[in-house]
C-alpha cells in the first residue's frame, strides 16, 4: 500500500518576523533555498511509486499561497475553520482517508538528508502497517531546551523502539543530562500510522475530539481539491496536540531514531546556522552592500541594505520593516512583536 | 549700513547618505531639529534692524526646495549654472549687491550659540567696514583633521586678529600640535566683508574669475526673486575656493575667533555628537522599536526599525535604503557610495 502524506501547515510564524507573518508564515517563504519549506516538504514525498497525493491541512487564509506553491501537483486541501492544534488537524486527514497509511509531517521543517528520512520510513513501515503509532525521533546533537524529548524503550526491530516516555521541553540541566544518556531523541512531530489506528486511538483517548471532527467532516463542503470541514462542529473540538491527546496515552507507540539534517528553523539563529556563508562568513540574500562586515546574516526582500564594520549581526528587511540584532538574540524577537 | 547675508547652498551631501542625496542635500533636511539647517541659517539673520534680505547662491536643481523652505521670506536666489566652488559663487553675490556689506555663510552648519555669533559679527564690523576681509575662526576643541586651520596674527582690536596664515587640513600630529599652541582656529567658511572689497581682491588675484562672473551677471536672466547668471560665461570661470583664490593672497585679512557651538555636521558621527540622547543613550527619530538597545543613533524617514541588543550603532533609513554601522565609522560611508 502506498503512503499518504499528511502535510500540516499550522503555526503563526512570528519567530521569523518580519519576513514571516500570520498571512505569510515561514513554510511559504524561500528562506533556506530557492524553494520554500512547503515545496521542499512536497518534494520529499513526490515519488509516485511510494506516495499517494498528499493531504494538506491548512489555515483557510493560506489557500491561495498553497495552490500557487503546489504548482499543479495533485493534492487535497483540508482547510481548518479554526486552529485546534495538531490532534484534530490530523483527525481531519484520517477521516478523509480512512483506509490510508498516513505519513504526518510539518510543512516548515528542513531535512537535508532525505535518503536517511526514507530509510527511517522503511524501518517504520512494518510496525505502522501492523497498527503501531510510529513517531520519528531526531538524534540530538545539542542540549536543546526548545524541543520535547522521547526516551527510547525496548527495541522492536533494528532501528525501531518502543517509546519509554515522552518528556516535556526540559531546562538546560535536564537537556544536558538527556543528551548524555544517549537514549533520548527530539520529538520532531513526524508520524507514520494507519488512519484507522489513529481514529481508534482518538475513540479511546479523545472521544469528544473524534465526535467533533467526524461531524465536521460529515458536513464538509467540497469544491475541487478543497474540503471545508463544517465550522461549528470543528470549533467544538477540544484543542490539543497529538502528543498529549494520543501518543502519550496509546498502547502501541514506537519511535524510529533518525539523523537526517533536521531543523525546525525555529528562529533567525537557527536559520543562520543553516546558511552557507561566503568568504567573509556572511550569508547575504537581497540588495546588500557590505564594507568590512563579517559573520552576518542579512536578508532583504526589497530594501537596499548597506553595512560598514559590522560583526555577527542578523539583519532582516521585509516589506516596511527591518530587524537588527546580534546572532544569539533571536529568542527576543517576541519582545519586539509584543511592543508593536 | 545693514548687513546683507549671503547664504551658500553647495555641497553634494553624500557624507550623510542615505538621507542626504544630491537632489536633497543635508541643508534641506530636518536633521538636528524640526527645522532644516537652511532654515536655521535664515533664522540666524532674520533681524530686519540688522540684516537685509539674504542673497542665496544655490544649485538650480534645488530651487523648489529653497522656495518652499523660504516660506515667503524676502530673498534673492542666485542660481549657479554650474558648480565652480565658493569664490565664483560669492562673486555672484558681490556683483548682485556691489554696495553691500556681505555676511557669507554656508547653509549646512549648526551654530547653537547664536548670541556668540552676533557678538563676533559686532567685533568684526568696524574692520569689515574699513575694507578688511574678515573671516570667523572656530575655537577648536579637538585635533580635527577634517578642517583647515587659521593661525592668529597680531591683534587689531579686542577679539580681532590679523591672519598669520592659513593651514591646509592637517594630519593628526600636526592638528594636535596646533590645538596645543592655542593660537589656531578652524576655518569655518564664514566671512564678513564689503562687496567692493571682495571684487577688488578678485581683480587683483583672480581677474579671469572676475571677468567670467561679471559677464555671467551682465547677461543674467531675471524672473521674480530668481537670477539666472548666463551659463557659458559662468562655466568659463576657474573653479576655486575663496580661501585659495582670495583670502590667502589678499593684504588686509582679519580673523575673529569665536566659540559658538559650531558644527559642520559633516558626518553621521558629527550628527550623533549633536543629538540629545534619551535615558538609554539613544537618539531616535522615526518609527523605531528598541529592545535592550543603548547609545545608538537611529533615524528613519518611513521604514519601521526594530532593534534587539544593540550598542553604539548608527542606523539610518531613508527611502528604500538603510545604512548600519558602528559609531566612529561614518567616514567610511564614502566606501558604500563608491560600491553603489
Amino acid at each position: 500500500m502506498k503512503i499518504t502524506p499528511v502535510i500540516l501547515s499550522g503555526g503563526s510564524g512570528t519567530r521569523l518576523w518580519p519576513m514571516s507573518t500570520p498571512d505569510h508564515p515561514k513554510q511559504f517563504l524561500p528562506l533556506t533555498s530557492a524553494e520554500t519549506m512547503f515545496q521542499q516538504t512536497l518534494a520529499r514525498v513526490d515519488d509516485p511509486a511510494r506516495y499517494s497525493a498528499p493531504l494538506i491541512v491548512a489555515n483557510a487564509r493560506h489557500q491561495a499561497l498553497i495552490e500557487a506553491q503546489l504548482g499543479g501537483r495533485d493534492a487535497t486541501l483540508l482547510l481548518e475553520p479554526a486552529a485546534r492544534n495538531t490532534a484534530p488537524a490530523i483527525a481531519l486527514a484520517a477521516l478523509a482517508a480512512p483506509d490510508a497509511l498516513l505519513l504526518v509531517m510539518p510543512s516548515d521543517h528542513v531535512i537535508t538528508n532525505s535518503a536517511a528520512f526514507q530509510d527511517a520510513i522503511d524501518a517504520a513501515l512494518p510496525h505502522a502497517n501492523a497498527g503501531w503509532l510510529v513517531t520519528f525521533g531526531i538524534s540530538p546533537d545539542a542540549p536543546e531546551t526548545g524541543y520535547g524529548y522521547i526516551q527510547l524503550g525496548d527495541a522492536l526491530a533494528a532501528g525501531v523502539h518502543q517509546v519509554a516516555r515522552f518528556v516535556e521541553k526540559p531546562d538546560a540541566a535536564r537537556a544536558t543530562e538527556m543528551l548524555a544518556t544517549g537514549d533520548h531523541v527530539w520529538n520532531g512531530g513526524i508520524f507514520l500510522f494507519r488512519a484507522d489506528g489513529y481514529v481508534a486511538a482518538l475513540a479511546d483517548h479523545a472521544p469528544d475530539m473524534l465526535a467533533a471532527v467526524t461531524s465536521a467532516m460529515n458536513n464538509a463542503a467540497r469544491s475541487g481539491i478543497v474540503v471545508h470541514p463544517e465550522a461549528a462542529s470543528f470549533a467544538a473540538s477540544p484543542s490539543d496536540s497529538i502528543d498529549y491527546a494520543v501518543m502519550e496515552k496509546a498502547a502501541r507507540v514506537a519511535v524510529v531514531p533518525v539523523s537526517m539534517g533536521w531543523s525546525d528553523v525555529g528562529s533567525w539563529d537557527a536559520l543562520a546556522g543553516l546558511a552557507v556563508p561566503d568568504g567573509d562568513g556572511n550569508a547575504l540574500a537581497g540588495d546588500i552592500v557590505t564594507v568590512d562586515t563579517r559573520n552576518c546574516l542579512i536578508k532583504s526582500d526589497g530594501l537596499r541594505i548597506a553595512t560598514i564594520g559590522l560583526e555577527g549581526l542578523t539583519i532582516i528587511a521585509a516589506g516596511n520593516d527591518i530587524l537588527i540584532m546580534p546572532k544569539g538574540r533571536a529568542q527576543d524577537v517576541k519582545k519586539v512583536i509584543e511592543k508593536l
